[in-house]
């Protein structure tokens, strides 16, 4: 019985790549971590240490860095796109690519109340992601888009119940008709195709998963991530499938009775561990949901 | 010669408080990370483990969970300046006090156009801060509030230089007329005293240092500072003092011309380390600046 | 055309568990990080928000505590064993679980080259981990036991080339015949079974990882990859598969000419981001390999 | 009145320098993270944006990589006071300049029981720091050195009691007489001269703080660190004065009781925040100690 490569993949991570548009004196700025990751046969490299099929990854950095002024960095969907296919398509050994994009946004500056032509402040409320798997070539080349954001950290200050639940030996936890719900979303969405308006699609869901959360008297976390999949679902035929990944952020209500003090729901532990976390797919049912990791 | 105790003090460090206010349906939130330090004469403690004159930290927490209640959460130097009192004047071995807050902001979610009643998105722009010292008691009691912010991450993608500096053998850096200008600012000002409106007075200075950011045409981020300090003294007379700590996140100009781009300030590279670092403190000619660390 | 629930899973991360052994003056100590995740039929909860069936996390958390005591902390596979077929066995709804368990290394102080009883200071060299998945029941019941480590910082100042690389209009990297090569590396072998001696195993395989890092001329990371992946299936029957996550840790060599010097790998800059990252699984040819995420 | 600039420093932050000696086929490796400040007169600089006396951040992140070449690294404190004393002494505006270094320590992997030539693997048991002033020039310069160390993690399982302590109206504590005590070390020493043989001066006072922690019976974290420090200056008269930042790593006993379970100090939850914080100097009783920041 012998010993073979399985998986394998390899890439450049974490290129921080910032592309200025500064045609007019009103500039545009786009802000991205980008990581490249390439697929093909490269046992070779692996088993007698044979580069000949290895496309440096210093190489696929400085391609970031190119491709950002021969495509420009417009949807980061758009751009990753470019990357990938270009790494399958005019790189022989290369047979899959899988290009993942943070954006971290910008806002500009206001001054005398107008917004300034070139001074910027973070946003950091959120970024925004997009993973995009190119597989294959010509008529069977298969294209994957991904997009998403996480950091995006949610609070409802009432309107949160948890009761009913499953109790055993273990259990200690009071129900609870009123807490505080909150959490550092992630989310994924995967497109059936690629011809998406993705600026627009990416804000009209953005939008909706934060309403949603608002709008839900929740019974749990999982249903509120449930209503967030079903409306983007319903609103966005272009969409395939939603994830979640939702950290419960426990806010624990301090006991103040030792002071002769109440507390209805007003005075709050934040804590950071453990944490509740619940992840879970919403998706048409013609669909192929992806398993677990 | 003998061996004695020196500076000392002990307390709390980031006790995680949330305070919500739902008087009324419209809630209103503010979260807190507080630390207490307490000075005093606590050479027993150390020298014979006698911990007679010892308030527990694990007391400090409660007191800060308690006062959450008791005074509520305002302003957070406020709040603050509660806490410093109360550990200075009641607790009778304690001489001195310091309180550290952080305040991370919460927006309301907007439903359907509407800001909603309880539910809140975090707001990661940047951190206020405030750092109260009450030291002694009576007529002689000193109280020191310095408000300030971390995490105002700026930039300019225009408007900054850099030329004419001091050139040694070790120096290789090119000059340039034209660069992108950008920092994670943490900014700390000491008010002359506490009669003080500290929202409005918060808003404002960071209005100022905001704009003069973007106002002021760059010959070095030394000179930026010098301009949102002076700003902020002119307009602030209950400002005593202001400092800066300014990393420069350096954009370098990614080299396109390998593969016959042309890069006029377009494609950057957004390094992590090293890192220039420029601190300052403009401050009153009457007024003694705090040295260096 | 319906929406329906896909993949979805629910637990506490992150519950920090010490346990102390002492029965003895001579105590023993188990540092753990433990997270669970469950999975089964949780439609309801999702859909209608009905917690019926939902043991909750508290509830989880709850176990990792009292089986520190009940079952003890030995060898983590072992307790994470424990944990995932008692949520599988023993609360009805649950048909599959997911145990992670990472654990953080003491070792005993010295006083005057004695070993001490009780005072321990942490090994921080890597991160000892384990996976186990428990799914089904019964005699269909699958146990899957995942061991390994992250954070083993390895670096060789020679013995490390790369050159020979595929070279596309975008390469300017110099090829080198001398380099330094580090990682910070992350792996994890699936054992074939569960009767497995785990701590010696780990010992052993970790050993030979570390020995092959320092054995092996590297024409590659990759190269390297593949010949600790093989020297531990070859060692040990018990593994079927191993994965490895190696970041390259460049180490680029400092331009000195400028200043009259020469450097003949001597002086270095370690950068952060960028970084290279190789990713691969040597895998027994009658096993199938896991594919990429 | 007026407003000047008070004080005020620039440098580069964080520069990682990797210093390999391959004089011989047994290399050695040192692995620094260096920070400069420069002090002087830059008020043009400011003012005026007049970068005339400003020597560029980048400068001097070049003469850390030239000086790793030029002077080697050898110990820390050497290194740091060979590039403060050249930035203070050949660059003419530069009147004081703080160098901190942090040193990560690197171990040779063993392989077949032999330490290997060129094959490291991290020690990331603690980080070793020094941070070296010289002000001034000629025969009024002052040179000041204080070595020490951070990330050192110690823990008692047992030996550490709680009580006796000061109680108010919000204290909910209840006394120990046995509990964990942990904490995460930071320490800094300062000598009275640079006379001193640095690396066996750091690895005795290493072993005394470890010792001490080992050694003492604690009534609290206030008793062990004043133990420390008395040790360390009875042993090193060339050490001045020694401080302390201790964060108290808070193990709760984890409350079995409702499973039935007794829990005689077995079984804690480690909890990350809040936690106490106990910071103090000793001193000798002729040297000013510093104050409080």
């Amino acid at each position: 019985m012998g010993i073979v490569l399985g998986a394998n993949q390899y890439g450049k991570a974490e290129t921080r790549v910032v592309r200025v548009y500064r045609d007019t004196p009103r500039h545009e700025i786009r802000d991205v971590n980008v990581s490249t990751s390439l697929r093909g046969d490269f046992t070779a490299a692996h088993v007698s240490g044979d580069q000949a099929l290895v496309l440096p990854t210093d190489t696929q950095k400085n391609t970031c860095f190119a491709y950002a002024k021969e495509k420009g960095i417009g949807e980061i969907e758009e751009y990753a796109v470019h990357l990938a296919r270009h790494f399958v398509d005019e790189i022989e050994p290369v047979k899959g690519a899988r290009i993942d994009v943070e954006e971290f946004s910008w806002e500009r500056v206001t001054v005398d109340g107008i917004p300034h032509d070139h001074t910027w402040v973070r946003n950091q409320q959120e970024v925004r992601t997009a993973t995009v798997t190119v597989d294959g070539e010509g008529s069977d080349q298969q294209v994957t888009v991904t997009a998403g954001l996480k950091d995006l950290v949610l609070l409802k200050s009432t309107g949160s119940e948890f009761r009913g639940f499953l109790a055993d030996e273990y259990t200690t936890l009071p129900e609870t008709t009123d807490r505080v719900l909150a959490t550092s979303l992630v989310s994924g969405w995967r497109y059936a195709g690629t011809d998406v308006d993705w600026g627009s699609a990416y804000a009209d869901i953005r939008r909706i998963v934060v309403e949603q959360f608002a709008r839900v008297h929740s019974m749990a976390l999982q249903q509120t991530l449930w209503a967030m999949g079903t409306a983007v679902l319903e609103a966005h035929p272009e969409v395939a499938e939603i994830s979640f990944s939702a950290p419960n952020r426990h806010h624990f209500l301090a006991d103040l009775s030792p002071f002769g003090l109440d507390n209805p729901g007003e005075v709050f532990h934040a804590a950071d561990r453990p944490y509740g976390l619940i992840e879970c797919t919403v998706v048409r049912d013609d669909e192929g949901a992806q398993g677990h990791t």
